[in-house]
């Protein structure tokens, strides 16, 4: 009498999850400072310290009744408020708080998404483009939903767009994209964004129906030099935003997010009552309270990413110089490289976990075999100890 | 291409919420002073102190790379011991922390529960005993399960054992109770927690599986005098607890609470694992870190609920006197009272809500008609106001 698909989905963690625990358990044995784990994402800039203020300040400032009471479920007036005006003044919108609708991050407003899109019979397909993160799977699956993947283009890590439009069908309610991508680190184009927007105008009317654009989009604030983000709601009227400030204001624990409905999209209305209806469901009430207050304080804050650029800038030219091939990182704090010499990405994991204590996860998870994630949300200190060792893993392979 | 049931359900706020909006623009009309809004079970209490102190004091203390970082899906090792022990020095059980899986708050903890132990293929069958928060028909439905409803004892507000005999069948997956009850007050004694454990070991032999026991234990802790509150898994084996801090520590904003699989349920690390699984599905990635430090600081803190008790008192005596059925208090901040006069409760709920200002929620959508739910989780001073409207409303039903 337990579910077993449940069981199935806590019983398996992911590898990443694995690697990261192997890694723990292996510093225990040889000393923490001589194992390179660079399996997760978790921001290594702390949060800024305009974040402690403002918590000081909500604390001194507002009743404890009203910093720590509900919300509505769609979030305080202020916060929505805060996200809005936000991206109207960076991206010349026109939102009010009725798009916005916060979550605890920005898993579950994906989930509450695609279960919000998904047809109530079952059937809904969502398209999801390779390389992607991996729980995509889940939340589909969640949502009654039926995950199709588009294959990586491993030249440029932007969309196979005759792959995609093979893909495309009747059923499908939704693309997914990941801009700056998880895990390959690289910003699709502007072209990319209007070719997409394109071929899913063309496909709308040719299945009479739109087909949603789903923009997950946490690591937007994260990009180097002057690499553009494009705002995608600008491009597609059929776009939803989902959010989070765990990486752009370091508070990935703190689970706070959003979903944007633009007014733009076809009944915007209904399709935002339909994710705080899957919100509902699956038991939100509201984002935690007292973040909503720090999100509003804080929303204008640009994160810091030097210690990003100066670790991918240090990585890529050196993993390149030994002979890796890398894709070029725009942003989020991800380098991808394919497996060199010939072997599969789970066999250089292995052996560079093994012989070299170096953790880095292989793609087949995230939709792209013989590439492999390294997550260099670390101290650059950290960086420049491993790459000794990232030199003789790849020689070590050529001699053999 | 939007989903129908989760469009409803979005669209369609409670009846409490409606009645909650109907009050805040009643106020603008007519001035908040003259409109009786008790409607909603929102904490009066403000956080204690020790709130404040412990994220002051985390905040200074810890580097905010921890604070505010991810933790494991099931929580941080600190607070899911401290829960345990606090469980263990009061209820001298031997929890640790592989029973407690720490949760945005009761409803995602009871939602991850449910879907963890319905059948994968659909059919399994939750039993709710009314009254009953109007929300668990719609987690029961999102685990794809069907709630089966025990009609009110409507003369102790306990559990008719008849009609819960009747209910259960070879596809009940679980049970779930309320108790300190939302909306009755009222507190299931000893007694009846004994009886409850002998019937569904009785029914779990019959039909040879574990019948669960879910206790949905939000209000605890809020109790008055000398009433106790049974801990239930000291009573069931298969009993699965969920709780939240939003009423014992007045954080209901703040979303955190947690699921507790004692080692005594059947297959209890499988359970576990569901539940973990279950969460993961939904998009739970951990509950907020920062809380997660102030649960661990303040976990010992108990609630001061002298003005609850004091609200209770006052409305019990004073509602009695004048002729109205209620049930007695024994927790939570809720009155449940018998619509007087022969009228339903709806007809009562419109006619106060017009003509006095008075706002009370009919218990029709808790599985109890023609009674009706008044939280006091008010100031006193409020209370006080309300009664001669109180008085008025069924002397002027009485002349009709």
């Amino acid at each position: 009498m337990v579910s077993k698909s449940m069981y199935a989905l806590g019983a398996q963690p992911s590898g990443i999850r694995e690697l990261f625990e192997f890694g723990r358990q292996r510093a225990k044995e040889v000393g923490a400072e001589n194992v390179f784990d660079f399996s997760l994402g978790n921001p290594s800039i702390p949060a800024p310290g305009m974040v402690a203020e403002a918590i000081s300040k909500t604390l001194t400032e507002v009743s404890p009744v009203a910093v720590h009471g509900y919300t509505s479920a769609a979030g305080s007036d202020a916060c929505r408020d805060a996200i809005a005006e936000n991206l109207n003044s960076r991206y010349s919108t026109g939102y009010t708080r009725n798009n916005v609708f916060i979550t605890c991050g920005a898993a579950p407003a994906l989930v509450a998404t695609f279960r919000a899109l998904a047809d109530d019979d079952g059937g809904s397909e969502f398209i999801v483009i390779a390389p992607f993160f991996p729980e995509y799977r889940v939340f589909i699956g969640n949502a009654g939903g039926k995950p199709v993947i588009v294959p990586p283009d491993t030249d440029r890590f932007q969309i196979d767009f005759n792959a995609l439009e093979t893909a495309i069908n009747e059923r499908t309610a939704a693309v997914l994209i990941n801009s700056p991508n998880n895990p390959s680190g690289v910003v699709y184009t502007e072209g990319t964004i209007k070719m997409l927007a394109k071929l899913l105008e063309e496909k709308s009317r040719e299945f009479g129906h739109p087909i949603f654009l789903v923009s997950d989009e946490p690591y937007r604030e994260l990009v180097y030099g002057d690499v553009q983000v494009p705002f995608v709601p600008n491009y597609y009227d059929n776009t939803i935003v989902c959010y989070s400030f765990s990486k752009s204001l370091s508070l990935p624990g703190e689970r706070i997010g959003y979903v944007l409905v633009p007014d733009s999209v076809e009944d915007a209305r209904t399709v935002f009552l339909a994710v705080a209806g899957s919100a509902r469901s699956m038991g939100h009430v509201c984002a935690p309270s007292l973040m909503q207050h720090v999100i509003t304080a804080c929303i204008n804050l640009v994160p810091d990413v030097a210690v990003y650029q100066r670790n991918a800038n240090l990585l890529y030219d050196a993993l390149t110089s030994y002979g890796y091939n890398c894709a070029k990182p725009d942003g989020a704090f991800y380098l991808f490289f394919e497996a060199p010499c010939g072997i599969s990405a789970p066999e250089f994991s292995d052996f560079a976990k093994e012989r070299y204590n170096v953790l880095v996860v292989p793609g087949d998870s995230f939709g792209c075999p013989n590439w492999l994630r390294l997550s260099y949300c670390v101290e650059t200190e950290r960086i420049k100890n491993a790459l000794p060792r990232l030199k003789q893993i790849i020689d070590h392979l050529k001699e053999k």
